[in-house]
């Protein structure tokens, strides 16, 4: 297995940090977010020296609703470069394309007529060739790829293994260990991380790791994946995300050794508006329902109505969990 | 370095799991926990496998003004038998002893005519002659004891080395590895705990861990060092503890693979005891003034009185903070 790379003290050049509020926190409020938040996160996240902003899905219009969905769920390019302009800055522009749920094929520019720089494909394990077709059509339009194998915890290890193999063939730039159900340990995350790292680095890629906070352990598995050469890192302000939500930002730019991070600029941003979103009533974050998902390895859909339905119950919730095992 | 004991799926038979919600949750309340609660816990954690439970401190009543806390503050005999009885159970009661804030050579009975099983006593470095001096008279006294030594991340790792060779060569049981701050990364409270053990090991004693929140990692810090051999594993119900709170027992009980522990009783006292305190308005727990306390390595206090005051300018608040490093 890999040893680990650099230290506590050290900055790693090839570190990406990844804003992924917009895209992963789109889930806790329908992608309903103003112009002026995602403005002033764009601004915060250049100043923040995040290296990527993940701004939403490109999801098929045909399939969705668009009245919704916020735009975020779609991210036209029009209300793309309504926000960033031309992008006149050394943060990328990403847009997450879901496996059989998006029309990849009519709804991407070419990349240079566009301000996307990253198109990140999510894909259960069974989908794989679905998302190396739909990776090879976007690197040939001229974006950089990432492949974001969800719900690993779910698959064997030898599947995974082959999945990785499989995207390390294709044209992709980065694989990511997704954990989906927030049910990894850091030394289970820490194992994956060697598995893909072998697996990508052999093939001239990079490894990201996406986290879920069920079990209070986003920001330590994220950093314990560092630690075996991960490189992109997913994180977002607060850990807004779906259900218990990511990595906090926050934790990982107090963590991160290199100084183009900047964490104050990122508690401006929250203060003026992460809490107001709170204070709303958006709901994201560590919480029992959660934790029970992440602990028993299933997807957190009950936790998430148990929540919405402002129930407190939590021992009956347990147990009827325990029924669906 | 010492090699990880044990894996993710086995049983290490040496694990103590310490519930500190009194001695700990105490300081976010004064103690003031009515004997249904401590009677209700003192029952939830026998079911839950939990080995030990601290039911707080013996302070000095010369000292401390009775009237101005529970008696958790200071664990009078006949206070700890009301709940306990004889203490018919295998669980073992705790108490803790601060150097220099408790009598004790008058407050404490021998062994033989009390239902106390361990003492713990808590120290600064510059403190380990007394505490050594303490832990020798509980120890004669016919005690299990444990030396605490706190704040260790603002001392060199020479000091904190040969503090712990000093409580080594003591009557101690245990030799805690406390992170009073939350300021270590796993990394680092691994790096502790093999220090911690190649000594005391070698010494025939055992190493605890007591983590606190404040950078979201109390639990996955225990885990880690729980795989490097450390034994004695501190945890309150939903991680109640001062400022930023402690590793939560729920996550611990989900974690440990032993059939003993058993987290469906802790549920149930979570849900009818721990929700109430909290909305009652007992607050403890992660938030973004403990965070920037643990990333800079300073006593929780300012964050503490921040909280207190129910401010949200959280950017004033890290400015000030910085002009105290």
């Amino acid at each position: 297995m890999g040893a680990r790379k650099g230290n506590l003290m050290s900055v790693r050049d090839d570190i990406k940090v990844v804003d992924v509020t917009i895209r992963d926190g789109g889930l806790c409020n329908d992608f309903r977010f103003t112009d002026e938040f995602v403005r002033e996160l764009y601004k915060t996240n250049i100043r923040s020296g995040v290296d990527y902003m993940e701004f939403g899905y490109k999801a098929s219009r045909e399939m969705f609703d668009k009245t919704a969905f916020g735009k975020w769920k779609f991210c036209k390019e029009e209300d793309l470069r309504a926000i960033v302009g031309e992008n006149i800055s050394d943060m990328k522009i990403a847009v997450m394309a879901d496996v059989g749920r998006c029309d990849y094929k009519h709804d991407f520019l070419p990349k240079k007529d566009s301000v996307i720089d990253m198109v990140r494909v999510a894909c259960y394990i069974h989908q794989i060739p679905a998302a190396i077709e739909m990776i090879e059509h976007f690197h040939a339009l001229g974006y950089e790829t990432s492949g974001n194998i969800m719900a690993i915890s779910q698959s064997s290890a030898g599947e995974v293994e082959e999945a990785v193999r499989m995207l390390a063939t294709s044209s992709v730039d980065v694989i990511y260990v997704v954990d989906s159900y927030g049910s990894l340990f850091p030394e289970n995350a820490g194992d994956f991380a060697q598995v893909y790292y072998a697996i990508a680095d052999a093939a001239g890629k990079k490894v990201g790791f996406h986290a879920h906070n069920n079990q209070n352990l986003a920001f330590a598995n994220t950093i314990e994946t560092l630690s075996y050469g991960i490189s992109y890192l997913d994180a977002s302000a607060q850990g807004m995300g779906r259900g218990a939500g990511n990595c906090s930002m926050e934790l990982l730019l107090g963590f991160l050794r290199n100084p183009k991070y900047n964490l104050y600029s990122l508690l401006t941003f929250i203060e003026k508006y992460m809490i107001p979103l709170k204070n709303q009533g958006i709901r994201w974050g560590f919480d029992l329902p959660y934790m029970f998902t992440g602990q028993l390895n299933l997807h957190p859909r009950e936790a998430m109505a148990f929540e919405a339905e402002d129930r407190h119950d939590y021992c009956e919730f347990y147990k009827s969990l325990l029924d669906n095992i």
